[in-house]
């Protein structure tokens, strides 16, 4: 890559200095904030950091339909909350919800099924379920820039890790794709699993009860627990990131901490404060006391997705895979 | 590395053999067994797999050193159990205390202090700490034929991870130097911790409750939540081992599990089935039903420590910090 060609698809201005610059900085061996490689740990949000968080965040999608299968079985359930507002994707029952309760409403209906088919599941759900409002794929309702960020990090050293309240396993099945962050580098919201060993076979089952919801404090212990380095990097954008912001922004030298204000209506959505599945509030109103760099969609993103060709709109004598849903086609 | 070179200090025979034709299975490009490296998963324990576990393992002697310190201000302690056995080092009465109880003790010991303050304490421990009968430091109280197989690993694309019932923070603390794996591949108990903000400062504070004591079931529940991959490949030395060598060994495709059998009195100790903190009887007994690879120490491995030449012996016209206490003099 030719000087100036970093991060095309963030516009010049102080966001994108702000991160061309510490990593020039941290990178620059002599220099007085220079960072041995090992040490370049950069964590990311998921939901609303590295891809679209809007209405409702994808997992509670996917347990949607892992509901209606489940309902199937038991009609009972539609008739019952939290389930009822889920199978009739009631958005004001479920924000109301908050995170933690539609977070582990969903967590419930991944019990029951080995990590391994449970991966399947969930990879098979992404080659087709879509985004109501944005009409592309979840898989490609990513943001190019922070891909291109993440892959910009690594180009300079930097081990990119994913610390989100997402479920672990449903993470694990897109995002070494989606971003080039391999499963060891995901951190999550868990359930307990129970160790099957049976007729010369093993597996892990997973359980209901919640082994660990990664929201606020919680994103920081298990950066401890499974890191067990204080990131020199932090970007999120939500109050559930703020902890971790401000634990990487306090450690020694230099630091960066980022979150994404989502102020862009047209090309993808306005909110902070009221979005009461994750708001944005308390790091928003202290972004500056705490050293946080706030990331406007609108002006420091020059593209939000990757252009969502229509497969017809593929040149016929060209086929491409990778180009189906048109993501590489841009 | 030419050919024919791999593992110096392996003896040739089985045991060698097997590893070389594992490995030169999964990395051949068109090979039925071939392994994309992303998938090339190694995890080993560390007590009695990586270095010395006897007379007992090298964490329960840094508890001690930590409980003559609480002691000190608490003289109350060095009559009570089981801080009385551990302060007057009574092998039996720690022994008979078992696997769970004994590091329980232990972590209880490293409460109290945030993690950052803790990685110093460890790390100076280890600067002057030495084995007593082995008479070298407990950090050169390595392997050395299981430093060549972590590096020779890594050489074939494999990530190699730590996944034992030792506190993360302790082996964190020498790890990265010893073996070559840093903080993020190492699987360990662990005790909770609270996230602390203040006068803008943040740290992770140690508890005394155990969070996961990493052993049996539960080292394949962590790799679960850590790695979030079947590994192809496991080396254990204990009981405690033997779920995840079979969690790796019933996957699919080519595997590997294989089991130190500490069978040498002269070079280390010769030890299983009576050792209490960690016996070796069922993966002993099993081994060839399950496919594990027995690898004698005694007749596989050529050479078990680096030599301990004393600093006296050292050239005194050539100082060398790494080569102080003679691990790399040989």
């Amino acid at each position: 890559m030719g000087p100036g060609s970093e991060l095309p698809s963030w516009n010049d201005g102080a966001a994108k200095s702000t991160i061309l610059d510490f990593v020039a900085r941290v990178t620059r061996e002599g220099s007085r904030d220079f960072v041995r490689p090992a040490d370049r740990i950069a964590v990311f949000d998921n939901d609303g950091t590295l891809w679209c968080e809007q209405p409702m965040q994808t997992e509670l999608f996917f347990a949607q339909d892992r509901l209606k299968d489940l309902a199937a079985n038991d009609p009972s359930m539609k008739q019952r909350q939290p389930f009822k507002a889920f199978l009739e994707r009631d958005l004001k029952a479920i924000h109301a919800l908050g995170k933690q309760a539609a977070f582990e409403m969903a967590f419930a209906t991944h019990a029951g099924v080995t990590e391994d088919d449970f991966g399947q599941i969930v990879r098979r759900w992404f080659t087709t379920a879509k985004h109501p409002q944005l009409g592309r794929l979840f898989r490609r309702c990513i943001y190019v820039p922070q891909v291109e960020l993440l892959s910009y990090l690594r180009e300079n050293g930097f081990k990119t890790f994913i610390v989100s309240g997402g479920g672990l396993d449903v993470m694990r099945a897109f995002a070494e794709d989606a971003y080039g962050i391999p499963p060891e580098q995901i951190i999550g919201s868990s359930v307990r699993t129970r160790f099957d060993a049976t007729n010369g076979q093993t597996s892990l089952m997973k359980l209901s009860e919640v082994n660990s919801f990664d929201d606020r404090e919680a994103k920081v212990q298990n950066i401890g627990l499974h890191i067990g380095r204080r990131p020199i990097l932090c970007f999120g954008n939500s109050d559930g990131d703020l902890a971790m912001l401000r634990y990487t922004k306090t450690g020694s030298g230099a630091r960066l901490a980022l979150l994404v204000h989502h102020d862009d209506s047209v090309r993808e959505f306005a909110y902070d404060r009221e979005f009461r599945l994750s708001p944005l509030t308390e790091a928003l109103d202290k972004a500056r006391d705490y050293g946080i760099t706030v990331v406007s969609m609108k002006k420091d993103w020059q593209t939000v997705f990757e252009p969502n060709l229509q497969p017809s709109r593929q040149p016929v004598d060209r086929p491409s895979p990778r180009s189906a849903d048109g993501i590489r086609a841009g």
